[in-house]
């Protein structure tokens, strides 16, 4: 006896100027439905007022929750279940905040109730291109990153990159991190683009040269959920370019207890990967240099005493678990476009591409 | 910018006599990929042995864990999670045991990783006609039932009546009740093959009569899946026939902290429901009585002093709350048809369902 069937998915992100409007966009989202909000400190003295006066008359409990990295485990998200007591099957729980409390909010709604309804407004970088808008929701496990997590698609994410302006500068590296990872495995033009206003983008938080900004930030949306949609449950096998940078970040973060920060990690992962590619001849010495240069000015770091050839070594046998069997290392082709290795990822071969990247970085930044 | 797709989901509920041929099936699903089993004491008692001879050469994890329904929480899954560590992302966990085993590994095995294959081998007959062979798992949060959950349909079933045949016999009645209930909304003939042949089913444990004790367990999978199927993801509304019996009792279970177990509380419900429904003159009291008797029989409890008015009056306000804004009493219309009440479900009406239930109890169990 069997019972087959599908599950539909569907969700749209929005850029949307939501301060600009009063979070109206979200107000209209919501309409009558029952929903609570969860965000953190840092986003509630930013934005809280105005949420909060936009979402009058609205059904909505309020919760304003410091949650950090080393704090994504299933106790916060038990923790946060609390939250959504008086929740219906047909309310809608809604993260305002970067990518670990949309991870967090997310994996929540994912359990309760058999899953309720999210919608995500991520308000970092980050979470705007890459974190906030994906299918997937996940936290730590034991030291390992995201071992525990689901697919648990979001109904609407609603990204506004005003938000960012009163971002730190490090944010905005982080982002950049992920941008540069999409630009580098499927749009050459992308690079350029960074390439040429890096500096003004950075110092003025994605705000300035503001036409260009905007594009970035929507051309990075649209070429990461053209990934996504190609494989949305990771059921067409294991070999996705977004993985780019995200093979050796892992235990970059967890071996760091979680003290460095994801566009940190995936920074670090990118350019050893790229070295890796080169000495494996995928691309040429003058590209890896090219996508190093352009790191380093985004402020990401290129060394790290965590990266060890026995941590590459380990890092390539939990990506064999991971990914079928296979390593399915990504390295690019050329700038804007990756290629998947499997063989010869051995430590000897970690060691010669870690002593390249440090050749390149000496290089660089003496 | 949008992103749609869908997701397939298809599996097979196979009765099989697995402890005759040694778990070959299971053996022959597993194939070469690494697996973890998780099972409980009692199970590993009758039937350990057997499974790992039968797996042996297999590359997998047997496990055996105490679980009972006042463990069915959060922290449970959390230390399971501990027992899936040497999985891949293409392994399979797989379930031998009653609902608590099957609800609580397949809610493991649904976060770890992203979602990992779950082969459920229900070994109780609620497990088997019911618990183990649906779409969702789910634990209980804060002595609420099953409030933590999601849909992580298994990717086979293996029901084997044969395990059946030393259980305690009042887990046969627990299994009854879904049997019961899945009869009375949906199949007037399941009902009245029930009532011929209750003593020997029971006494048997489902061994005798064998053709009809096989077809009995055949049919109530095959109405149970065509329930599931016409709903699967209860995206279509939130009138389910199924949900028959599931209104007062999550209420009696938690009040009880679990001390009541899931099938009483069942047959305690669809008896004040029918009682609700006869008030209604949705159907007549000699059917009533006549669901009555068949679940007295049956070694089902007919009275608790768990149900109250009071209790009835917030479980009409839990099942609004989960049920789209409306109770959605499921009550029968016939032995084999139901129907969903909405209106009128106020305290006096829950008294006088109850007060009309204690006079036909005492008429037939006095």
């Amino acid at each position: 006896m069997r019972l087959s069937t599908t599950r539909e998915v569907s969700y749209d992100v929005e850029v949307v100027n939501l301060t600009g409007n009063h979070f109206q966009r979200l107000r209209d989202l919501l309409e009558s439905r029952r929903s609570t909000l969860i965000t953190t400190p840092s986003v509630d003295h930013l934005l809280g007022e105005s949420i909060r006066r936009s979402l009058e008359g609205v059904d909505f409990e309020y919760h304003v929750i410091q949650l950090s990295e080393k704090q994504k485990n299933l106790q916060t998200v038990q923790s946060l279940c609390a939250r959504t007591s008086g929740l219906e099957r047909t309310s809608v729980v809604v993260a305002v905040g970067g990518g670990v409390c949309t991870d967090l909010v997310s994996m929540t709604a994912a359990v309760v109730r058999r899953g309720l309804e999210c919608i995500r407004v991520p308000t970092t970088l980050i979470g705007q291109v890459d974190a906030g808008i994906g299918l997937k929701c996940g936290v730590n496990y034991e030291g390992l990153k995201s071992r525990i997590g689901l697919f648990h698609p979001p109904i609407n994410v609603l990204v506004d990159p005003t938000i960012l302006r009163t971002l730190p500068l490090e944010h905005i590296s982080y982002g950049l991190a992920e941008i540069i990872k999409i630009a580098i495995v499927t749009d050459e033009e992308l690079f350029y683009q960074l390439d040429e206003h890096l500096e003004d983008l950075l110092q003025s938080r994605f705000q300035n040269p503001h036409h260009e900004a905007a594009n970035i930030v929507r051309r990075s949306i649209a070429l990461m959920l053209e990934q996504l949609g190609q494989n949305p449950f990771e059921m067409e096998g294991y070999q996705r370019l977004v993985d780019f940078g995200h093979t050796f970040s892992p235990l970059i973060e967890s071996e760091a207890g979680f003290s460095i920060h994801h566009g940190n990690a995936v920074a670090l992962d990118m350019a050893l990967s790229s070295a890796i590619g080169a000495l494996r001849g995928t691309i040429s010495w003058k590209e890896v240099e090219r996508i190093y240069r352009l790191l380093h000015r985004a402020g990401l770091p290129l060394d790290c005493p965590y990266l060890t050839p026995e941590l590459c070594v380990r890092a390539i046998a939990n990506a064999e678990a991971h990914r079928g069997g296979c390593a399915n290392l990504v390295v690019p082709q050329k700038i804007g476009a990756g290629v998947f290795l499997n063989n010869g990822l051995d430590r000897q071969h970690m060691q010669n591409g870690l002593a390249r990247m440090g050749e390149i970085v000496r290089g660089i930044a003496p």
